[in-house]
């Protein structure tokens, strides 16, 4: 159990914006957010899973929508503890535990936002390990746990709760419902016991974070080389660099759809680099042939300053690095491809891990 | 307060399709649910608003959607006594009466079936004294009562909770996840005392909606002209006659939207007169020229048997009486008309009361 520092903050909006694979809002955002409560003299304490009691109550808060829209509207803590006291109320029994459901901008830092507005500690670790676009896309859905009772928010006020038959029927009303809220929404959902998140979630992520984060500030400083220690960090692979030449993105049913094109230099003169992605990104692909895809990690990196640049912020004209992190083993098993696999996003391909295709 | 039986059933049908405006589902298959409950020997009370306690807990219940999906998905009363109990539940205090939300095919009988199902007593009234397409667009609404919590459950076993800042956001929420769960819901809102009931209720709406049905049997019967009986009870003109020539519909964000057009006959011969509608029908006019629009009631009758036809039922060819009746009072005031006239449906006129306009 240790009580997270401003710097602290600093380095997970680095690693959170790499291991969110462009998704999870903008890191800068949800970092402001969690600052202001440490400079407000509160305390944002990060506790190691192996201090969880298998009894404690551990929910997961989180902000549900399109990035693009979340950038917008300038995430509200506020709004998140309102659907923490939905649960305390209605379960008429204190949360012990707030944690991500995610890592990703926005959503690895409004839980501690969160910690530091009610005082709860945050367990160190997270649904995926990474971002993905939908509520049932988490290792607890692997785990049998049920999403629902999804408490949502909206900034006006308005507050719905699901209680689906299942964790897509879950994700497709909640959906619906961000939709109508007007592309956002400030959710707590998969309340569990410390049994469960100690069985299902991806443990110390929050750790890791700050340690990608820390260890890219630590090459800046001593001048080695920012991307090899990203690569020696994470054990990702850099499978692309050179420079956007087109961004698709729309808003489409309460996701940002869309691809980018990347044009090679150095190494990878003469090809072309797609990446499509959904909220997060998904697949990439050099001259239509596929090089990695979900659940395995894709993240774009600003080349100049090494900074994870989420789907909203690509541009034409970024000179950017591609990399492929490997993701959590539970993604492989069946259940886990089944559940975020390329399959499910509509691509007709096979997922080979990436250490097989790099 | 008395017990209905089958033939009062076979009389509301025949009712509620008039004070229905095309709208509320289809009231064949309303009456069966109820009638079924009947059959089983289960009691249907019916309770004059007069004896209802101001301290009463009473409960709306309903089906939310499009007519059109309704019929396909044949309603349940178990998934309406679901929300009831999801009231009881919160409320920790049991429900004393449940009413009807509007008058209209399914919503002036699912109430009933639930009465039969649950042994709670029906008040003889309803939120609007006919039908409208949308949750706020209720007398409820006009004395500030809340829509919210709304209950909502599908056939599935979904369950979804609106807790709305005001009746339009109730009505949005709920209208997207009624769209998600296939184009119909099944809801209980408005929950309300017995005092509130009493002050902003149409009141006696069923035994109005039987009357009409017996008078119209009774012409039948005593070979009386069928229509004129029918203008009789309601009070209501009769604005023209003929042929469906055109129907236009579709089911367009949860609402069954379109148009008709009739070909006059008889002392309306060379004339054509279109009715807009929104599930329910909004709105009518002769060659160009506004007749009669919201809230006054507009009904297309099927001029052989005299049966209201729903706007999911309309067809070419079907030779056709279009009557229109007398609102209630309340739906004239300038909050009345903000909340259903033609201008919030998208017509930019003045509405006029139809004593003035035919």
């Amino acid at each position: 159990m240790r009580d997270l520092n401003v710097q602290d903050l600093e380095n997970l909006e680095v690693g959170a914006g790499i291991l969110g694979t462009g998704g999870g809002g903008d890191p800068y955002i949800g970092k402001l957010l969690a600052r202001e409560q440490l400079l407000r003299g509160k305390k944002i304490t990060l506790v190691d899973p192996k201090e969880v009691d298998s009894e404690s109550e551990i929910l997961p808060v989180a902000m549900m929508g399109a990035p693009v829209i979340m950038i917008e509207k300038v995430p509200g803590g506020k709004e998140v503890v309102k659907s923490l006291e939905y649960f305390e109320k209605n379960l008429k029994e204190s949360i012990d535990f707030i944690t991500p459901i995610e890592i990703g901008g926005v959503n690895s830092t409004v839980p501690l936002a969160v910690a530091g507005m009610t005082g709860k500690p945050v367990v160190d670790g997270d649904g995926e390990g990474r971002a993905f676009p939908e509520l049932q896309m988490v290792t607890f859905h692997l785990g049998d746990i049920q999403a629902s009772p999804v408490a949502m928010f909206d900034e006006r006020g308005n507050n719905n709760i699901v209680m689906a038959t299942d964790n897509v029927w879950a994700e497709r009303i909640a959906r619906s419902v961000t939709v109508r809220f007007g592309g956002s929404a400030y959710v707590a959902l998969y309340h569990m016991k410390g049994i469960d998140y100690k069985k299902w979630a991806v443990l110390n992520t929050i750790t890791k974070c700050i340690d990608i984060g820390d260890a890219i500030m630590d090459a800046k400083r001593s001048g080695r080389n920012v991307f090899d220690a990203l690569l020696d960090e994470t054990g990702g692979v850099m499978i692309f660099s050179g420079k956007i030449i087109e961004v698709k993105r729309e808003v489409e049913r309460g996701f940002a759809r869309g691809s980018t094109v990347i044009e090679g230099s150095g190494e990878f003169r003469n090809k072309h680099m797609r990446i499509d992605f959904q909220n997060e990104n998904l697949m990439a692909s050099i001259d239509g042939e596929i090089i990695t895809s979900v659940p395995d990690l894709i993240t774009i990196l600003d080349s100049e300053t090494s900074v994870a640049i989420t789907t909203e912020h690509l541009k034409y004209g970024f000179r950017v690095n591609v990399m492929v992190m490997k993701c959590d083993e539970r993604w492989r098993t069946a259940k886990g491809l089944e559940t975020v696999g390329p399959r499910y996003f509509g691509y007709d391909i096979e997922y080979r891990p990436m250490e097989e295709l790099i």
